[in-house]
């Protein structure tokens, strides 16, 4: 079982050490410490353990350290920054792992890029030798590429010529998209395996600048300092230590302290539910960070990314995961209002982020999405994205038959018209009525009112309202009916469904580099007895159908 | 072998019609006409031989029949409109067939969008039964979906329940993205084998009209009418009749009137050689037409669209096209300005558009691009394209020792800024330059000159300029190592590098979709023994592998 809570403590494969404003963040990979046997993390290579750290690590710099204002990514080893994804780990790897293996390192290393945009931590990353497929990756999602200029070291994305495969954790589309390379040198340096060095990596837009070895130390902290300066991060408030996120984990049932995920094996089905807040949001904002990890958004954000990848990797059976809610929803409205008029505070901004990358991390799971609002539920403000967010969406009409509890009630909020936008750039409600941008204006003006399950059915905010004598029976049928479908073509399909509208670099890397890398992943081409991926360091050298498609 | 060439007289599957402004394209697919053996095209299924006439009936429309403003697609068989590709000719296809086939369908499409935009022939379908899958999918490349309203006739795309791949001939990118349906809604249509009927499919925007069967033709009719008269093409000229494209196939030569294409099998390469035009260009627009075919901008283009085709469909293992020219750079800009300065000349408007769509089918080809620009070449605007949409092009500095052609010249035009827009809706020379605008500027300033290597490798338009020295060697280099690449991470890498900057629904299609398609194409779940497409039709229910990726 793949478990995503570390502490800095445990890290085997990074360091975070801090100068000031400035935080270093070295990654000294320990051959030894694979997540996997079989396969020996060689020259900074990294597997999915390597990456849990760094995600942590990003996570804890925000929340943690509100004094830094720029981090510096770097190597403990001597010559070689990163040797990319560990391809003996990948060459063994099933397909599902491979392909939920990228899209978590994808999304960390968009964490990065929310960090540098949004929270006032520019990443910048010294290169201080080889930085090879995956490493020269990472060192994309920084800010600023900094390479020692020593004759030696040099930036690469040998994975086309060794591997048969794509540099598909973002690479080729920061290439281009990011960066700017022109084509044609992309297309270049994507087929020299031993990559580009020097003043022509600058040329290329490869890198931002070249320094000499002995200047090099000095000059990365030189530019850490001037974008510490120009950083807009400013508080003297002390951070909030990220507590362990528990749980406590049965053969069917997850339980946190806030989200309680139900696994059904016959349906396939992972129903979470959240637990809304049992009372009023605090009235000032320095309340927040005396509740800590406790404050309800907090607590129950930490909780749903969790269950969301523990599922993702740990359950792949499960293919239809199912949102409810139970509390108050004027009471989470609450909390939405304390926030939204707080967002100046740095803490309350990182709160913000993070619900945003909890519910991207959402649109980009590869399971069904199905919320149901009933009677009991707090669907309001931020708890209503999981209602928008879903591929469907059902609410009960009234009451049910011989229980107590009232009709369940849908609240849209301010956070549902900007505070969360997808990948695309727009707001799920945004995506939503793109064909009836109207539909945005008319929800905007019943925001903060109870909408009964005709009135949201009526502004389009609900798939199907159903009365409860229909209830149970058309869920029933629509759980066995996605349990029946081909689970590639789901993928497939919500893929396409989901993000209408503008693309951006995230949603292309999502969506066109990452598919076409799943279709290469499948081929025999990499990953067949006779394939690249297969034949890597073998001495042997790969044979290849010929043909072209 | 798959020709593209075709003429209304030996259609076997539409019938071409007219009735003053308005033409009518009525499917009526004869099922035992399929283009390979072991499939039946019942009730209006395709194959590539269906499509093959479709192409070429909206490329008739277009030269042939300048008076016609509005086109009706319809079928011509009782309660069913078409039912989609063929799935037994999709079971027993090879991957690459099934690949180039949804890709060719899919440019199809596109033409026929690109008519209706840019041509004033707005197509409208009369969906007279059942319109399922890429029965579906044709009715969305129209502009307008009348529907008849008879408890009977429905659209759907039943491709996931009942063969567990994707509506991949662009269906899911135009449901949300063109007709803009509302994602959950697009959801519950893609799930259900039996589609919607009647109001519910206007309601969610589906199609545009729903018409009673007693007043469906005459509700065509007038719909046909009013689309003609509020269109913007506008000419009493007569049509251009297009002649048989004329080719001789060697084994390893093919020869056209103004493109000839050499196959080097050992080194898997095809080079196209485009003979420029051998005089002047006419100084009056009418003369165009007189010179019909045989007017060289039209004659080469023609060409080099089926060169590619035959390419794509019939030389799988070529997975390299060399562009070359031969011929005088300034007659081949004579043309362009006859071309532009006559835009608003209705033929002269056909003609550029369709050197775009030669261009974009370019540009979707999944075969690496070399263009070589050597002396005795007429790389200049229109053509100049050609070094534009490769992946690298090569320039020869000087000339070669012992010969006395002159050195090579490059030649910008006005056509390079504006004329042919890529799928993405920048141009090639805008999508090269997305780093820095400012080249396209300066670009813009040369148009018209000479440039010579340095000059042109200085202005960012060549990969690189090589000397008489390094030529041969460095050039066989480069396709040595082509060569040994892997045939599909070349389509994986040159299918993110080609398109960055903005994304259309044209590019989601070529990316997005196809890829994820492709992938799905791949899957035992869709293809295995035990999948749903090999076993469609048996009675024997598919069984799937239920981890989700």
């Amino acid at each position: 079982m793949i478990d995503f809570r570390t502490h800095p403590d445990d890290y085997s494969h990074w360091r975070l050490e801090f100068d000031g404003n400035i935080a270093f963040l070295t990654m000294d990979v320990t051959e030894t410490q694979g997540m996997f046997p079989g396969y020996e993390l060689k020259m900074n290579s990294y597997d999915i353990g390597v990456d849990i750290e760094l995600y942590d690590a990003v996570q804890r710099l925000r929340f943690e350290h509100p004094e830094v204002k720029s981090v510096v990514m770097r190597s403990a080893k001597d010559r070689i920054f990163c040797a990319g994804a560990n391809i003996k780990m990948l060459g063994g790897s099933a397909h599902g792992h491979k392909v939920n293996f990228c899209k978590f390192t994808n999304e960390t290393r968009n964490s990065i890029e929310d960090a540098t945009e949004f929270s006032g931590q520019r990443y910048l990353c010294a290169v201080n030798g080889t930085a090879a497929g995956g490493g020269y990756e990472l060192a994309l999602a920084t800010d600023y590429i900094m390479l020692v200029d020593d004759g030696n070291a040099s930036v690469s994305l040998p994975e086309v010529p060794l591997l048969a495969v794509l540099p598909g954790t973002g690479g080729l589309t920061r290439l281009v998209d990011k960066r700017m390379v022109r084509r044609d040198l992309a297309d270049v340096f994507c087929s020299v395996e031993e990559g580009v060095r020097g003043q022509r990596a600058v040329d290329w837009r490869l890198v931002d600048e070249i320094v000499p070895n002995s200047k090099f130390v000095e000059t990365v902290k030189e530019r850490a300092n001037e974008f510490a300066a120009a950083s807009p991060r400013s508080t003297s408030d002390r951070g909030l230590e990220l507590s362990n996120v528990e749980r406590e984990i049965d053969a069917d049932l997850i339980r946190y302290s806030l989200v309680t995920v139900e696994m059904d094996r016959q349906l396939r089905t992972a129903s979470i539910t959240v637990q809304g807040p049992v009372s009023a949001a605090p009235l000032e904002v320095t309340e927040i960070a005396a509740q800590g990890c406790e404050f309800w958004p907090l607590k129950v954000a930490r909780e749903l990314d969790d269950a969301i990848l523990h599922l993702r990797l740990n359950e792949p059976e499960l293919g239809t995961l199912i949102f409810k809610t139970r509390g108050d929803g004027k009471l989470v409205l609450g909390y939405d209002h304390l926030l939204l008029a707080n967002r100046d505070n740095w803490l309350v901004n990182e709160i913000l982020l993070f619900w945003k990358r909890v519910f991207k991390r959402v649109d980009v799971t590869s399971r069904s999405l199905i919320t149901l609002v009933d009677p009991g539920s707090c669907f309001a403000g931020t708890l209503a994205e999981l209602v928008l967010a879903a591929d469907r969406s059902y609410m009960l009409e009234g009451q049910f038959e011989g229980e107590e509890a009232p009709p369940a009630l849908l609240h849209l909020g301010e956070a549902n018209f900007g505070t969360f936008p997808m990948g695309n750039g727009l707001t799920r409600l945004q995506t939503r009525f793109l064909g009836e941008p109207e539909s945005v204006v008319a929800a905007q003006k019943m925001a903060g009112q109870p909408l009964d399950a005709a009135t949201a059915l009526d502004a389009g905010l609900l798939t199907f309202a159903l009365d409860d004598i229909d209830w149970d029976h058309e869920l029933r049928m629509l759980l066995e009916e996605r349990a029946s479908f081909s689970p590639d073509a789901m993928v497939g399909m919500e893929a396409n469904l989901r993000f209408p509208g503008p693309e951006t670099m995230e949603t292309k890397i999502f969506g066109r580099l990452s598919a076409w890398q799943n279709w290469i992943f499948q081929r025999p081409n990499a990953v067949g007895a006779k394939g690249a991926l297969k034949l890597y360091g073998s001495g042997t050298r790969p044979q290849f159908d010929q043909q072209r498609v």
